[in-house]
């Protein structure tokens, strides 16, 4: 049976959870498995680019111990950290939920807004989107600034989202909203219905990006 | 049962069958629907940009006609024709396969190079390029240049696509292959295997993108 | 006798009547006959993609017709519809009014502005400024928001652009504006003289390309 | 009467003679004056970036003392020497005939090539289309080496320009060609026809520019 | 022994004793001697592209009549005048302290924002930026608006400096500021503990890559 | 004394030497101290972007136990590993060889080439060049293909340098040459003069401005 792997880099269980629920819907009978698995190394939280780079090492490693049961995998922390790396540990396909969410963005609208938690990440995200040269069709980038402890507290952090994908909507065009971490799947259709604007999940786009590399025509 | 519908805008039948061979490893049991429907308004080809834009109107008709039936609609036409006009006058997700083709690439590696079948086309997919502000990912795009009644020699036109693929890798700097036009799927393992390079067939990634715009998390 | 024919792709008398007295002062002893005529198959007014994308074809129809007479086409609608599809039905040079409205604008000031009548017109003119690989020479784009039937209301519409004109030129630092719709040639001195910048009336822009292309040392 | 006034800034009087040609088609009745000079104090030619920057003050100062004169004043050298230096010493408006070939060159097709006489001025034209934010649109720029001594051998000249042009349009898919030097008219039919691209003469496109900008609605 | 000549192009003293200042600390017992010199010919004050353009020639007379004395030459005003005609006139490296300036700050952060004196010089900054091809790094420019003669109140124009640079840094997410004019260097320190951000004072930027430039390993 | 810590994060200890002889002009009597050393957790060489990304843990580690020592630090490798997460741990400045190199070449010429080891190098290369937004300087980047075991053939590894830098200069118009790799610097010199164009020693570039952001007017 073929199988996409989804990692969780950091080792917060709970966001494994969220992440399963938001590829839920893609699991289809005669389709391939999608396991999520935790990465045990990983820090709590990503939070920070030494965060991000502390994990590369295990994933890649993660990755290489997993090649001959996986058929894709797909590395769940929005600032992909390892990508390159993974990809040179196997000759799979290995998807990163920012690139691939980004690039989802591009097929629903004109321009792209990211919502991130934490005002640090901002950043972080403007070198990603340089870097994958997509400057131009890039919005702009707001943060709900929620610490992790903040996260538990799904009214506020809805509510925020909502905030932020308003103005991203009126003040900076965007039309199509990114959610910019892993985790926020339960957060999707309440802030699609509330902003009118379509809301990529990001891990469920790298794992639809998945599918595609493995049901592919012989 | 969800559906998406696929129109190819030429009415060109063998065309039409090549793309429902390019769809049909993405069919799965409790998945949507995928109908691969001919446009019978349009020309036997589009080869041109008054081809293209010819097929508009009838397209969006078309779409319009459909509109309760389908969950999302793909235009697999390479040229994106009536994209814009189509997104108007259904509230459904709406497709393009040049656009899905580039974004799927983008997923992929570094630079992707297209194969067009005409040298004319290459000027159309420039500009599409560079309204999708995609320029700096861009390697390049080379033609197989041959006409309709050549594509039936199908040893001749594969050979020409490796011939292609080959310099787009070695000369451009490609990293991933886009065939630029619908109806090529029976061409795609065999350029993969002989270019060493993943070769993405735009309606299979067009439809990919509708599969995740459908299997959503709620 | 050389001739420049203009063609107002919808089908409002009253414009056409106002592109003609754009272009009026182009109109010269000696010079080529400047004609603006009506397309009698187009809509009241072109507000939407779908409402562009309707006149292509009788637009490139009418030009294949009028082949011999006209030494040039002129496209009097901003967004530029059909203009790579009249270029292939014709040897003569076609020219759309956007497009040279903002090759005019790039020889008067660093940074174009654009004033557009509806809201809805900015994401079109945002896509045509990136296709045309112009995006780092463009200020932004503003909208009066006065519907077809509002446009009668000189005073009112006079008022909003150079409302417009003025955020334009003092938030977005444009040292050009453009008028972003055909028709409008009557409030180009008196926004000049409001705003203290130079304005773009893009048929009139239009023209002068055709004159220029027209008028050649041979 | 209105008048444009056409500054040549070097020295060598059988330059601005050629410019006078290219110009000649636009004089009108009913239309301006169209006046080409000598600036006196200029070099016999402009072949560096040092030559181009010590016309700058006597072109400035010239301007200034012919304000009352003319309605519109064009800097004929393609680098367009002292061109904003020019705009602050008058309200009128000033076109350097570089900035104008590119953007009469937009409206012809999608890239420009350039045509330039020596190896030495393709970097200096490259940071100019870089500084017009015009390098999407940029096919290359190739040169007929061929010295000022050597261009009164107009058969070597033009086969040498129907060679690079040749060039542009195959190896660098340019469609539209611009001579990036004045004083060359003379050559830029037979170009066309050998080459069967349009071909913008700089001088001949600004001062078409400056016709536009003083035959305007009021 | 090795020297590197500064020059200030104004002819005011008291701007080339601050420039004297910014590069002290340069000064090594075995490095190169760092002669800051002002140039006769120049305007009190550049304030104006003519004035820059007027410096051009004065610049490279004395440039070439100290070529024997200097190993590398500065040249020390921020829209660098003349820099491409220096560079003609010696082979020793020559540095514009603009340049210098932008080129030190994008090894600082990842965005820099510029602080002017004048309103007016921001246009022509926007232009070298883009010249520069640094417009993706570029975050903004703010004029503190005080004239030549009200430099001289030092707690004013720091108190505006550090307005602007706090705007840069909270409104435009500039991560390093650059003092936009030669002569400030008393305020960087300051500036630089108010706002919190990294402080390029751009002639001190120069005369390290000059320095750089001289204590090459052979 | 203040100190720059120069950090070789491969554990090739002959690397660090010759890393030493290109800092070693830099070192004046009043200067700064400028230190190198041997990361002795890293691979023998960094061939990959895996073993770039192994090296970051380390590298942070090694910093932050070194921060009360050094005012500022260099990581002398050219993809810049862990630039940022080191920039994390330390208030001090941190600076990329990498991105030195890059800003150092933006003040000698237009556009700058690279000259890679291995041909696997240049695909890090060119998506470093892309997030540093400076694409529209770069004019390539070839490699010499030289394995490490090959680099101790010095007479063959110039006469490579020397082929491939002429080849930058001739055939991508590259007027200032980058060396891409640390431990090259005694093959600058010569390589200049045999190609004529400037060569930046990249970690020579990062001590530089490491000096600059020390030795700065308080």
């Amino acid at each position: 049976m073929r199988r996409i792997i989804v990692i969780n880099p950091n080792s917060t269980q709970a966001v494994t959870q969220e992440i399963d629920r938001a590829v839920e819907p893609l699991r289809l009978l005669e389709g391939p498995a999608i396991e999520c698995v935790t990465l045990k190394d990983g820090p709590p939280g990503i939070e920070s680019q030494l965060d991000a780079d502390k994990v590369i090492l295990p994933l890649s490693n993660y990755i290489r111990s997993r090649e001959s049961d996986g058929n894709a995998f797909v590395i769940a922390c929005f600032g992909d950290p390892g990508l390159h790396s993974a990809r040179q540990v196997t000759a799979k396909p290995v998807f990163g939920i920012g690139e691939c969410a980004m690039a989802t963005a591009l097929t629903r609208a004109d321009r792209f807004g990211i919502i991130s938690i934490l005002q640090d990440a901002i950043g972080r995200h403007r070198r990603t989107v340089r870097a994958a040269g997509l400057e131009s069709r890039f919005a702009g980038d707001l943060a709900i600034d929620v610490g992790i402890q903040g996260l538990g507290d799904e009214a506020m952090v809805l509510e925020r989202m909502i905030g932020v994908g308003n103005r991203l909507r009126k003040d900076f065009d965007a039309g199509v909203l990114i959610m910019g971490c892993a985790g926020m799947a339960r957060h999707r259709e309440p802030l699609e219905k509330a902003t009118g604007l379509p809301v990529i999940e990001p891990t469920h786009a790298a794992v639809t990006m998945a599918l595609g590399a493995i049901l592919i025509p012989q």
